[in-house]
């Protein structure tokens, strides 16, 4: 749909994850070859961040206290921020969104069902880890990205995030209620595995499947650690 | 409950409604004896404009197009940010801003559900016209406040609403179909009443009923010339 735009692909090195969430660095592997062309890179990035947007007004939409209420708000409008930053980039090179973005929603909209959660405290989980984890993943794919783009994406990426409001409200929570604590810490574990088919599925493949499992495997450990680093900050076992 | 921050009412004359959507003046009609206590009228507008966000996210939420998504998400923003600004100004008075929206949540969200809506139109329909109303009367009680606080309300609420794309997608819609356009239109006609209601709710009665009418009359017969207007926008019988 996009090979019109299709140009070659100068390998770089991939940019460090977050410096505030880094315990251990990333691996400087590859990621060049794995990237997707610009247009559905952003049309993804896109739609990921304005789906977390949904979520988390869904979670605002469902939360028991005005506090709780006000604690995620900034969350929302980060996300949003992000979204909107986002199609920004996609104007700069074509005048519908839009039309980037709409091959990217049924198969990440199927993905935010699966990941929706039984109830509130489920549906604060999937949002804190599955966005956690999709952040890592995009940064990382913008290394292979041409020109100033890439940089520009992990700009935006990289911005606060204002989920720490949730850390708080789970950790109240499971300090107060083993049973829970341990219920998302079981569904915590499950998002991961969903989370990471959908990263797998915004890869470009060479069509080498050695090759190819050969760069996505370091990228993949690397968001797992980081994933069970998110884990221990909620309290939960991972 | 909040007796203890009961003051002398100072008269002033209310302030104009918003000039970008003035075909006509509002009376200069003294509304200092109607406006509520500072907090109880601050934790009332602050809640309506987190009601806001919420049903604008539950219209993102459902939305059939990620263009109308795009469209609608300033909207959203816009009444987060009038939300944070107004619990900002809780927050230079008490420490606890939720504690001071809390007694108004129920009785709103009981209004919400009431005018919802059947559809994503009606919904869409709804938020634009009773955001509308809510925004004209809390503009208005703004008049009776003391201090700057009055002034300073009013230039949060008059601060751009986003929804001017709420227009367009409806305006749209009722071009194409005329059974949906006299639909939203009796849908408009009916949640005006309840909006009126829970305007009149916020109302610091006097407890004179035959002064009270004669202050709050010419405020709503100039509130549903605005909400007419609306209605005109939207392509809409009133």
């Amino acid at each position: 749909m996009f090979g019109f735009l299709r140009r070659p692909k100068v390998r770089i090195d991939i940019p460090r994850l977050k410096p505030r969430e880094n315990t251990t660095d990333y691996p400087k592997v590859n990621l060049a070859e794995l990237t997707p062309e610009v247009l559905p890179y952003l049309g993804q990035v896109a739609y990921v961040q304005l789906a977390i947007f949904e979520e988390l007004s869904a979670a605002i939409g469902s939360a028991p206290t005005v506090a709780a209420k006000q604690a995620l708000a900034p969350a929302a409008t980060q996300a949003l921020d992000k979204h909107e930053r986002l199609v920004a980039e996609i104007r700069r090179r074509v005048d519908t969104p839009a039309e980037v973005i709409e091959p990217f929603t049924a198969g990440i909209d199927r993905y935010r069902a699966i990941v929706k959660g039984a109830d509130w405290f489920e549906q604060l989980a999937s949002v804190y880890l599955t966005a956690g984890i999709l952040d890592d993943f995009f940064t990382l794919l913008a290394a292979g990205l041409p020109g100033d783009i890439g940089p520009r994406c992990v700009a935006i990426l990289d911005a606060e995030t204002g989920r720490t409001a949730i850390v708080g409200i789970l950790s109240e929570a499971t300090d107060a209620d083993a049973v829970l604590g341990s219920r998302l810490a079981m569904w915590g574990r499950r998002v991961v595995g969903d989370t990471l088919l959908v990263a797998r599925s915004a890869i470009h493949l060479t069509g080498n499947p050695e090759s190819d499992e050969q760069r996505i495997e370091p990228v993949f450990t690397e968001m797992i650690a980081s994933h069970t680093r998110r884990m221990d900050r909620l309290g939960l076992t991972a």
